[in-house]
């Protein structure tokens, strides 16, 4: 069996999330397809997130078993031809059975893009559109809080399948740019809808309805009820997985990788 | 009667093109349908810019005269509510008759976006992917020799209504970005697909198909079959018009003027 690994980006506008639908809307299910069409299976797929519908992904990783073999031009560029444009495999390679796209990552970056105006910008469609005004150093401190190993109940999806609720964040920082901000999350491994609920209550402290210490006062319950809405699945992309350097999985994300001509 | 200036955003993907069809997907049918749910009438309106099937514009100008009196936030906030996410009002101002979107303008700007790369990017959605290599400095030397003042046949569209061929480019440039770039036009009015069919031949030089004179021959020729094809929709933008300042059209697209809540 050949270990066949992938790097995928994927606009979530056009799919109802990552996981296989019996309607068959989703970005598993598109992949399955064109890869049908390169090698006749229909291979059991892992990713290193699963991201719900409308959410992006910048570099998700997946991987595969197969018996077949091709090049791995066929597995980009063939591949490509069989995918719509709103998904697109960025490199290819095989890689022995210790890699894992799942259990071999390391961590997660994630990025929510979001920008606060009167009115809305039809060319921001990755992001999130605020019609409040927003205090962004506000913000800014209470995602301090986040940072470390805690117990994020408070911001777990009820319908989320993790062993434990403890995640360990490395960084939350907002970042503000000419006309638009995102904040970036760096973890170890994330509970479901934790970034959007994270997101949902840094928007209730920066439109000034809850206090700042309201932060600690959510994190601290360790109950859902106690949080703020979930926010738009639009301003969310999966941004970087990182693995062992020795996978060399970064490189499946450099085009200087691939040749213009098959 | 009032004339009201807006000014307009709209993402091209969605819109067959500015003018109005029997079929009513246009950016003019899509305003007029939001106009009459906010002041009953279906003003004729008129825009700075045309743009056709695919082309986007950050800043469009148009206006209409109607008896209809309403406050400025009525033709933001309150025609925004009866568009789609696609196109939004940025921003609106009453004007007397001397102000006229098409024939007070006294420049236009396009930008032209696309990205060289053996995969597309799934998030470039407004840019034109090119799978060849690009030569930028080639492309770059030939681009300035169309600025200045001439006639433009051999980049004129048949069905162009045009009085003139004769136009004056005031600058041609290409910028380079981390992962992108576009052509800049500015000049002071332009021929029907006249940047869609520069770019057409810029792209033919800078993949080594043609020399970096044969744009020279091109020009000289004033003849439309001695050009390129014509370049994809999907990487232009109508960037900015350019009024007399006493206008005040900039303000039209600066959201610091619109209050967060009407």
């Amino acid at each position: 069996m050949n270990r066949v690994v992938l790097g995928l980006r994927y606009s979530g506008h056009s799919f109802e999330g990552w996981q296989t639908q019996t309607h068959g809307n989703t970005v598993q299910d598109t992949l399955l397809n064109a890869l049908e069409a390169i090698c006749g299976e229909r291979p059991v797929i892992h990713c290193a997130g699963r991201t719900d519908a409308g959410v992006h992904a910048r570099q998700q990783v997946v991987h595969f078993d197969t018996s077949v073999h091709r090049p791995l031009s066929a597995w980009v560029k063939g591949v490509n031809n069989h995918l719509p444009g709103t998904v697109v495999v960025a490199g290819a390679k095989y890689l022995g059975e210790p890699f894992h796209a799942r259990y071999a990552a390391i961590s997660r970056m994630y990025r929510y893009y979001f920008y606060a105006s009167p009115v809305r910008d039809p060319f921001k469609t990755h992001m999130t559109w605020m019609h409040y005004p927003l205090d962004l150093l506000r913000m800014q401190s209470a995602a301090a809080m986040l940072v470390g190993t805690h117990d994020f109940s408070s911001f777990r999806a009820a319908q989320c399948q993790a062993k434990s609720p403890v995640k360990t964040l490395h960084r939350v920082s907002l970042v503000e740019c000419s006309d638009h901000c995102y904040v970036e999350i760096h973890g170890n491994a994330f509970l479901h809808h934790m970034v959007r609920n994270i997101m949902g209550a840094l928007f209730e402290i920066g439109m000034h309805r809850q206090p700042l210490a309201w932060m600690q006062t959510v994190l601290s319950a360790r109950d859902r009820s106690q949080g703020a809405k979930t926010a738009s699945a639009a301003g969310l992309t999966l941004w970087e997985v990182e693995y062992p350097p020795e996978f060399g999985i970064a490189d499946l994300f450099n085009p200087a990788q691939l040749d213009f001509n098959p």
